[in-house]
């Protein structure tokens, strides 16, 4: 626990890079059964099939979640307080079954305050092809 | 599939209630298993024991999720064409195991374009003493 990242430690601009995975049956009808979202685009197949993406796909906010907490556990090197929220949240490409999404955050803003600041994160999630398929943001709380 | 309300069918400040459920350990184990998110404050009782809220939380995404995904439900009377994405999301209070959450949306305005529109509901969250704990906002892709 020691010799976590600082306030100051953060640069405006640096990245950080979730581990990827593979999204699939699995992560959509897991993600259907919490949510009660089980849109047909997601779990009906043959529903999908005559749909424009011409399959199944991962529901948005799914693929979201699961980049959002892969870039979390990135922030165990940091000395977090709390995670304050998400900004806008936008789909911009199908996440298919079988895809490989990988979350990237980067430093956009760092506002201290008192003992510690607020760090701005822009979250761009992409696939195999380097698509992005989900961008987002998010604002944590660190210590100075 | 027949009769569902079209775009000139919805009114500015009209109001859908999602289903209520109580969220617990069946839902923050499935998410951080989903999610790959396992920090203590959600799934060491001893660690959240000794935090601020005394004991375990829900994940504030997880709280998002469901409460979106059971709101995206009562829009099976909606005629839609895409959920578009999501704004601002702050998590305002703490969800604690056994408490029973309330997805509230409210028409903030409809935006017609060609042969469709674009519905903005500000979303609400609220607990079982009526305390909201999560708010956002959703942008619907609805046929005229």
């Amino acid at each position: 626990m020691a010799n976590k990242k600082k306030l100051d430690d953060i640069e405006s601009g640096e990245t950080i890079v979730g581990r990827s995975i593979t999204l699939g049956e699995w992560h959509v009808m897991t993600f259907a059964g919490l949510t009660g979202d089980f849109y047909p685009l997601h779990t009906d197949a043959e529903f999908a099939a005559g749909s424009p993406f011409g399959g199944r796909i991962a529901h948005g906010l799914l693929t979201f979640v699961v980049g959002a907490g892969f870039l979390a556990n990135e922030l165990a090197d940091y000395d977090v307080v709390a995670a304050l929220g998400f900004g806008a949240t936008r789909f911009t490409a199908p996440v298919k079954f079988g895809d490989t999404i990988t979350p990237n955050g980067t430093v956009t803003e760092i506002t201290p305050k008192d003992s510690r600041g607020v760090v701005a994160f822009d979250i761009d999630i992409t696939n195999q092809r380097g698509e992005t398929v989900v961008t987002s943001s998010m604002q944590v709380m660190i210590r100075a």
